[in-house]
């Protein structure tokens, strides 16, 4: 069902790996065994999953969190524990982090105790956190003044697919950079996708995310108002979907209760991508277009409405509870 | 590449038929050489493209239009012409009509010299037009009175489907009246979607154009973004479209130019689906939500986005233009 | 060329009317005693206050609604009671009407039983419903046929200036009509607006009232915003009112609950301006936009937003409970 | 609780202090003879007229800007320049700011050459730039942390109000501090308002400001819409003033040209307040709005739109050309 996509932009990833590594599964099986271990901080509900596949994988890790209980539980699982960022930059040469926003991002890599103060160089530095694209490229400004190598890994599939092992990452960098990051990445996830220069990764997600979110919004509107109208939702879906209005959401994910038993609208909208995590990615997508100077106003509005929508204590269901919101008392 | 779901809701099409017709093609060339010749009313752009596929498929075609021109032009492939649209009425048992608005519905059948005035018990009567979808409920009910069917048919193909004779219809009406309509849009496009009663046609289709007018928004602002953030567009539309912000746009009918070869936008634009047209489409939409007291807010800025396309001379361009809108000069 | 503003907010339509009238005063009385009685119909919340003060003036009056209770109540105090429209139409040579919406003034002046039936030539009709303007051109030509004049002048100022005859008449129609009614609307209201031709007091008003909600919702937005940064809402609205960000409602109205003690915002948001009407108000400026291609992007998405005000149950609360909406749980 | 203004529009900052200084003449004479010169730092199109009303009121002054240029021109007047903002914080005990945006108020104050590495306690740091009220609570913090006072102090009146030492400062800090500040800001301006708390001026007028983008958009379309009903704009613009849609730029600053012959709409938008800097500031409300969770839906599609303008080329246009581009061709 998921897209396997290994590499876009017209080469596939496998042919990318066969210059750099000729035989992957090898390459895996001799790293793993490797005697330096790798890096991870950030273990939180996605973090720590990410980190427990990287160990099943036979990774050794390093972790650290700012939660000792976060870390205390992954060191029952086989981890080693540190008291710094720092003491990563000092112990691993390959470090992944996974945090909630762009200061904390900031914090971790440049702060006073920070991975950057100690990193070696030829290191390489893997930021999986969905944050602005600018810091990413700030981050990785600073990595290449120490001689260490920074990109952005943002990914996709949400907690489910964390603990899974079959995250999506859309990794921005340098191609050679991928190439040594794609063995751990592959650990935690099935799908890698080379979206470009440093930052790529990020700017991808947030535009992804943009375009869903109006999707979303639209799709509700679009079925509300067919509804209204007098047709039945499961024809309105159908109908969209042998036609121009045809989304994400009207294919596998609608904002409908009942329409599909999988999707979190037919669970309550539990679930699913809480409109919270959404909010704050059209938040990025928002601050990105005004430093960039960019007409979104869908996706302005978008952000505004999602808002809303944490604003009528919405926050922790899927972002599809949109559909609800536009229709408040309507449906009583 | 285009849908060929000849009817949705779970049955289909062709089933649907197997109860009415046993033969459908020993049918169809049996009704084709009828002495009682079709009705067909408003020869425009789509209009007269539908005619001469009728006429192409062996009926006999008795034509009204506004313009001499437009009926002197369609005399000359072999129609009768006639006076008015009540001659339609007394002359033929099935008439199509293909009109640009609700004004023009409301006229060609209940005015003065109307179909309505006229036309015979049992007479079958086709409205093709994009218009409000309580008018057509208001025609129906009217031609009802007549012991006459009204069904409301929009098309989606625009005027190259309209040539090739691959429209796809979207029907509201009764399901009989649908199968003994089938024969005669068959003649005229290639699929035919059942969307329900009197008027769910007409609004299957404000509600598919409604989404696809904030797919095209929104994926223009998506790709406008993505470029400023260093994204290369190929690349950024093939990672959308292995993503959850997949649209139909992104698959098909990019607002970028160079993207898609035959795409209007690789064209400067040109063919295509009128920004006109689609914002026609968009206040029909509008006037339906505010009846229905539906929200829908990305719905009606996509209305106001295209309204002001029109107003900066791009009203016959491809609706896509709004890329090129929206970037001003950015891209001088 | 020049406005001709023939009264507005304080001043009194008699001072400026001079050159006009030599002695209105004379003219009231001599009017208020003839023997051919107004006509009234329609008397709902407004009208019953309207017709009650052209009672009270010294008017006889004949009435109709379609609830037979309005007309009782209304017989209690002296009116005389009709069956239909059409009767005031032989009654009266001058009628009054009061009604919710367009459909309803087509019934009542151009329905079967409709006044334009039997009215008589010469007769003034003053339409001050709140509808479409090219409705009002519509009944102002079929009057005219009929030889009798229609002006619209729909009002400001809600019950309270209905009940105290204070209420603010927007005219459209030509300014001789105006002098004939000027009597009539100064026994329900104390000033009158002339703003054009017919069709323009509906216009001013659906113009009026979409700034007006812009203005409330952009000044929710402002005090929220301004909140969340800190500000004392005393502080910035004294602020605002000293600057270029001043509206109507931060001067007199504002939303956020303690401002103002006789704001409707202060009184749990009850009384005023109910959110279900600007909402209908909101859809006639939407129809008058569309019907003239005007973009209207900040007025469509301030119908938008009333509309889901109304969704979530609060139609009926003064239109500044978007503040309310908007804050949602902000406030808990 | 109650809000503080020490001065607004047209009433003198004077009489409103009489409690609290004796005699401001006297106080100001004095400090004006004082041996310790002021610091400046901006000499861009407002600060060079500020720095010079400074110079005039008998201030001496040591001025910093990155062009020499700059500092040259303000030399020949008077002014003793510096080498770095560093400088200034060893020569003066109260130094005043006027910068472009956030980034440069941090250079200035906290870069490695910034006012902050070499300030004297007890010195008073004005910042007038217009900026993010977060980023004028981050430089107080740092400033008190080297025993130095800091204020935000963003104005209003635009670079004519500038020259002729008219501006409104809106100020946020403590009051004690704004004791000391006003002297030096009344040789600048006329109008002193206290806003609150650190951040607070910058606060009150990105809130203003948004306010004011509404209004201003939201009048444009509203006489638009009354125009294209036939309404005469000078009448709806009367009528507007005269209602509750009233707005700042319907009284005094009209979009449409012709309507005020002093407003930048009647000198082909020229001069006033250029559509760039709204955009600007409607980013500043944005971010604002992002960080502390507001829902600000007009004013999000406010920032959309202004955007458009300027992707339009008419960012150096007073921001009032918003008619301009929604009426697009329009008017043609």
């Amino acid at each position: 069902m998921a897209p396997t996509v290994l590499a876009v932009c017209g080469r596939t990833f496998s042919k990318l790996l066969n210059h750099g590594h000729r035989n992957l599964a090898a390459s895996m099986s001799k790293r793993a065994v490797s005697q330096v271990p790798l890096g991870f901080v950030g273990l939180g509900n996605m973090g720590k999953n990410m980190a427990r596949n990287l160990l099943s994988k036979g990774h050794r890790l390093v972790v650290y969190d700012v939660y000792p209980e976060a870390m205390e539980a992954m060191a029952k699982q086989g981890a080693i524990t540190a008291q710094s960022p720092a003491e990563l930059g000092e112990q691993c040469d390959r470090i992944i982090t996974m945090l909630p926003s762009s200061p904390h991002v900031k914090e971790v890599y440049a702060g006073k105790k920070g991975i950057l103060s100690t990193v070696k160089t030829g290191s390489l530095l893997i930021d999986s956190s969905t944050i602005d694209p600018s810091v990413s490229q700030e981050m990785a400004k600073l990595a290449e003044a120490k001689g260490a190598s920074f990109i952005d890994a943002p990914v996709s599939g949400g907690v489910p697919a964390a603990e899974a092992g079959t995250l999506t990452f859309m990794v921005g960098g340098n191609e050679s950079e991928l190439r040594a990051a794609q063995e751990i990445l592959l650990c935690m996830g099935k799908n890698v996708i080379y979206c470009g220069g440093i930052g790529c990764g990020e700017a991808a997600k947030i535009c992804n995310n943009m375009m869903l979110a109006i999707s979303m919004i639209g799709t509700s509107e679009t079925m509300i108002l067919g509804k209204q109208l007098g047709l039945d939702p499961k024809v309105l879906n159908q109908i969209l979907n042998v036609s121009s209005g045809k989304t994400w959401p009207s294919e596998v994910y609608s904002p409908v209760p009942g329409l599909m038993p999988n999707a979190p609208s037919s669970n309550n909208y539990e679930g699913g991508f809480g409109a919270a995590l959404m909010t704050k990615d059209l938040g990025l997508a928002q601050n990105a277009a005004t430093q960039t100077g960019c007409p979104t106003p869908l996706g302005s509005l978008a952000h505004q409405i999602f808002r809303l929508v944490l604003n009528h204590g919405l926050g922790k269901k899927d972002f599809s509870v949109i559909y609800q919101l536009l229709q408040g008392s309507m449906t009583k």
